[in-house]
């Protein structure tokens, strides 16, 4: 029996080799959506403003549109004197002309008159009657206005393909008119969770033995967060044939007598991304590899990682369809599924700029063993700037909902001793 | 015409003064929501586990439960031998006892039986005969196990009120069969634009000095990311009286014949948190400020913050509705938006915690001039590790889409010297 121990793993990759070697060629369809809806989709290509953006030459203070030529050697004990020729109107176009000599009020955000190439603030002028202004400052030319293209010129780049529109890029969107975006559709996730002790989490009264399917509603909400749209395939017992069966059917977008599928995410009806939630024991591991090595070309990818915690993790292609095998223990399957599955269902969406992470520098207030080759992820709780790293089961889950981020020891360490500087990732 | 300026801004305050002093009573009511649509809503109560959680002893290795006492001294070269009772199964009750001198099979997750303290690694162990194991090396208590009450004691708070529910909460409530959660109601944010050059960005064709509304999209969406459901009132022109019965319409979720509303944000139907965009000339903030000043008590906190850009902000309360008076310039707008506004939002909407923003240490590639008791937010594109300053119209919204984050220069400080050490807030 200790043989089967050893043979558990027949691949093992680094969590390097996993991150460059694993890139699925899968991409999600493009679709277009209205602009309102459009936080956080990647677009599908770049977007251009059709015209020069904000289109016309616009006051950016109140005060007078002048030949900047007029008041050339102004000051308060010398002015100049221009006659006001009129008032350029908010949202209309300019109905006078600011000829040689002569000035137009105006107000922040109205459009500049013909032939004035500055705006003087009104602070730099008196009116000693309602027809003429004294100058008391000159006025450098583009002083106190933005020209017609200095927000975008016609045909730049206001989006790049693959980064998830900001707020502020659906505004750019919406100055130039482009109330339609195309995206890269949300990538369909499928979650498959095995294990013949898992019940529903709407189970009221649990048989000793028996735990609720913790992962599955906290893998949904990481799919989420990466782009995607979850979908449940259900709870499937620790045996082939039923694995078999759902994992074909889920790919297949078919429907599968042995899946019990309750709660309230909808049911998988095809997939871009398959998820399995692993049963724990040795033997069920062995039977997913097995199930998912049954099911097409080109197959398992990798079957263990050296990663901790997460070292049960299969990685595997069915015709297209990346599949992503996780470790039993909800904590192990959630550190996977951040590092490895977010990065899978961003990639088959389209998006080539992650957000950035939040993150704080921070020092350790305990050593934290590992071994040389393998990434090992740390939860810690944070205080101050000390962070506490926090070891247990990974069995776990309470170990996640305390902490407040994790430390790396990065692949070619052996180890971090207590008062290392780290950067802690922190959850959001 | 100088004094209107010098009057423009009434009872200017600083942004700490905002921060400590502008804090709106008013909470959004509570609903209770499936656990699978809970990921970032905030909850309104402690949420406890009703049981212990795992809820029964666990292996968390595949081997042999046992009691410990019966392996101390066991060695490869003088092994302890067990009678082996039988095999724990996955999800069911435990059906043999661990008696002295006894073993009992059991795989990762399974439950421990009864008079077993500690799980032996099968690696650890030797099957001379089926019904007999060798063990090879001692086992001591708790070993190879997870405690009934390991992950959760019964009672134990899973999730804090206040705190918005992360991907890991949302597995530990499922664990412990918390599928509805009780959280505060999204907070209802009413946008409304105003001034007589704004067109919506459906707008095919513009009229010169026309420009499309691009701060509402952008609103919204950071309305989103704070957590509330933002809706649109339309697009009001620069008159006291149009705006006054917006403003009281959308207060009140009345009717109004004067808004424009166009696009695929809903129509605002009463709301928690008012957003006035408003019109850019200093007569236009006036007028906004007027109409708000007529609406009701406690009314104006302040209008106009010691911020660059974003100094014409208003802050103000209208009947328990907290109004925030944005400025003209777009990229203004989203800046106070950004600081105060998402703020008020998550107060309103009961979270005490927002989540952690990313952020980078970074070098000033050149000087940031400010003035003492003002705060000072300058985008900046990061390169390696310098931030370079992005300077221009605070009309410009391409200079928050060509940003990386910003930079703050703090309100004690006269500027930041090129070179200085600065925190940049990056947008995601």
């Amino acid at each position: 029996m200790t043989a089967r121990g050893q043979r558990e793993f027949f691949t093992v990759k680094t969590v390097s080799e996993a991150m460059s070697g694993f890139r699925p060629a899968r991409r999600t369809p493009v679709e277009t959506i209205a602009l309102d809806d459009a936080l956080g989709r990647v677009p599908a290509e770049s977007i251009a403003t059709p015209h020069a953006l904000p289109g016309f030459g616009r006051a950016t203070v109140d005060g007078f549109a002048v030949r900047a030529a007029d008041t050339y050697g102004a000051s308060e004990g010398l002015p100049s004197y221009l006659d006001l020729a009129g008032e350029a109107r908010m949202g209309r176009p300019p109905e006078e002309e600011v000829r040689p000599g002569t000035a137009v009020a105006i107000a922040t955000g109205a459009p500049l008159p013909p032939g004035a190439d500055a705006v003087l603030k009104i602070e730099y002028t008196q009116s000693p009657t309602p027809e003429l202004i004294e100058v008391l400052r000159p006025a450098t030319p583009g002083e106190g206005m933005v020209r017609a293209d200095e927000d975008a010129a016609p045909g730049a780049e206001l989006t790049r393909p693959g980064r998830p529109l900001r707020p502020q890029d659906l505004g750019m969107l919406a100055a130039a008119g482009i109330t339609d975006v195309p995206v890269h559709a949300r990538p369909r996730v499928a979650i498959i969770s095995t294990g013949d002790e898992l019940v529903a989490a709407s189970t009221t009264e649990l048989a000793p033995g028996q735990v609720r399917d913790s992962s599955a509603p906290a893998l949904a909400a990481l799919i989420r967060e990466a782009g995607g749209e979850p979908s449940f395939g259900g709870i499937v017992p620790d045996d082939r044939e039923a694995l078999t069966n759902t994992l074909a059917a889920t790919l297949r977008k078919g429907s599968d007598p042995f899946r019990r599928v309750e709660g309230s995410l909808p049911e998988s009806d095809g997939c871009d991304v398959l998820v399995v939630s692993a049963g724990s024991s040795v033997g069920a591991r062995d039977e997913t590899a097995a199930a998912i090595a049954s099911l097409g070309e080109p197959g398992i990818w990798c079957h263990g990682l050296s990663l901790k915690p997460g070292k049960p993790t299969l990685l595997a292609d069915v015709g297209g369809v990346p599949v992503i095998g996780l470790p039993g223990n909800p904590r192990s399957a959630l550190v996977v599924f951040r590092l490895i599955g977010m990065r899978i269902v961003r990639i088959v969406g389209g998006c080539t700029e992650a957000p950035p992470e939040p993150t704080v520098q921070a020092r350790l207030t305990r050593d934290l063993p590992s071994a040389a080759g393998r990434l090992d992820i740390v939860q810690v709780r944070m205080s101050g700037e000390d962070a506490e790293p926090l070891f247990g089961s990974s069995s776990l889950l309470s170990i996640l909902t305390t902490a407040d981020g994790y430390a790396v020891v990065p692949e070619a360490a052996t180890g971090l001793a207590a008062g290392t500087e780290v950067e802690v990732i922190l959850y959001r």
